[in-house]
C-alpha cells in the first residue's frame, strides 16, 4: 500500500511539473499569436491522413508547422513534410504520450514569430495523452467510424478534455454500419456541448468545415494579440 | 534529472512486482491445465466482436471464461456474457492497461479447475499493455485493416511481445485498400516468424483457423498437465 501511495505521489509530481512547462508554452504561443492544436486519437484513427490534407489546403493561406509524436519511425514526418511545410518528428521510445518538455525541446529550432498555426500530432493512444497538457489552445480528439460508437464512453477522460471532436473516415460509414446518432450521443454524454465535425480525408467531405474552424480560431487568436 | 531517475526506479519496481505475480498466475494456469490468452490491440480493432464470435463457436466444445478490461463501462462484459459463458469486467479507472494483480483479484470467484481456456481482453492500447505480463501462455495482438499497415513499425514492442498476430475486419480490406503484403512484412520485420491469421468476425472468414489455433494450444497444454 505504501508503494502505491508513493507511485501516486510521483505521478502527481510528474503532472505538476508538466503543467508548469505547459503553462509557459501556452504563454509563448499566445504572445506569438500562434494557434497550437493537439490532435489525439487511437492508433490508426487517421490523424496523419487528416493532417496531410489539412496542410495541403492551408499551405500558402497561413504559416503552419507540425510536430508529430510516435514511439518509433519517422514515417509520419516524412508523409507530412511532402506538404512543403516545416515538420519535426518526436520519437518517444517507450513513452506512450507527448509531454510539454518534448514539445518545448522540439520547438527550439523554430521561431514562433514565423508561425500562425502549430499542429501537434500526439502518439496514438486514447488514455495517457489526456493527462498531459502540451500548452495547446485547442485539443482535438479524432474518432474513426471503424472504431465503434462506444469509444467515448470507454475512454471518457480524453473526450472530456477535448475542445473539438472530429469523426474521421466518414466515407466508410455505410461499410461499417456506423450509427451516427449513437456516436454523437456518446460524445456529448461525456462532454455536453462539444462541437463535432464529420470528415473524410480521402473524399474531402467535411474538410471545409474543419478548415473554417481552424481559420476562425486562428483569427481570434491573432486579433487578440494585435489589439 | 534526479526525479527522472527516481521515476525509472519506481517503474522498474512496479514491473518487477507485476512479474512476480504474473509468474505465480502462470503456474496456477499451468497446474489447472488452463490456456490463458491475453488479447491486446488499439481501441476499436474489434477485440470484443472477435471474442463474441469465438465464444459462440467454442461454447459446448470446451469450458471457456473471459476477463475484459476497460477504463469505464461494463458494455463489453454484457456483450460477451450473451454467449452464456462466464465473463467478468475489470474497470481500471484511469489505468491504461491490465496488470497481474487485477487479473488475480478478478479470478478469485472462479475455480480454475473448471476451465479449459481463459481469454483476457486487455484495455485498448498499443503501448502500455506490452509491459505487463498477465501470466498468459499466449499473447495475441490484433490489428484491424482500417488502422494502416504501418502500425507494427510504430508500436514495435507490442508486436514483438506477441505470440500470434490476428488481422481483423478483413472483410473491409478492399474498402480501405489494405496492403496485405506490406502489413505482413511490417509485422514480421518487428517479429520474424510470428504466425499471422486474417479474420472477419462479421463474415466468419478465417475463424476456423483461429479456433484450430486455440484448440491445438489448449490440447498441448492439457496433455502436458495430464501426462
Amino acid at each position: 500500500m505504501a508503494s502505491t501511495t508513493r507511485i501516486v505521489e510521483i505521478r502527481q509530481r510528474v503532472f505538476e511539473k508538466n503543467d508548469i512547462l505547459a503553462r509557459a508554452l501556452r504563454t509563448r504561443f499566445h504572445e506569438a499569436g500562434v494557434l497550437a492544436m493537439n490532435l489525439v486519437s487511437s492508433p490508426g484513427a487517421g490523424k496523419t491522413a487528416f493532417l496531410e490534407r489539412t496542410l495541403r489546403e492551408l499551405v500558402g493561406a497561413c504559416r503552419v508547422a507540425t510536430l508529430v509524436g510516435d514511439l518509433a519511425t519517422e514515417n509520419d514526418a516524412q508523409r507530412l513534410a511532402r506538404s512543403g511545410t516545416p515538420v519535426r518528428q518526436i520519437t518517444t521510445g517507450d513513452t506512450c504520450h507527448l509531454d510539454a518538455n518534448m514539445v518545448d525541446r522540439a520547438l527550439a529550432a523554430w521561431s514562433l514569430q514565423d508561425l500562425d498555426v502549430l499542429f501537434i500530432e500526439n502518439v496514438g493512444n486514447l488514455v495517457c495523452p489526456a493527462s498531459y497538457d502540451l500548452g495547446e489552445e485547442c485539443r482535438v480528439v479524432l474518432l474513426s467510424v471503424t472504431e465503434g460508437e462506444d469509444k467515448p464512453l470507454k475512454y471518457p477522460a480524453i473526450f472530456h478534455s477535448a475542445d473539438l471532436a472530429v469523426i474521421t473516415k466518414i466515407d466508410l460509414a455505410d461499410a461499417v454500419e456506423f450509427d451516427r446518432t449513437a456516436a454523437h450521443a456518446n460524445i456529448r454524454a461525456v462532454h455536453p456541448g462539444i462541437p463535432i465535425l464529420e470528415v473524410s480525408a480521402r473524399s474531402g467531405q467535411g474538410m471545409a468545415d474543419w478548415l473554417d474552424f481552424v481559420r476562425a480560431r486562428q483569427q481570434t487568436r491573432s486579433s487578440r494579440v494585435h489589439s
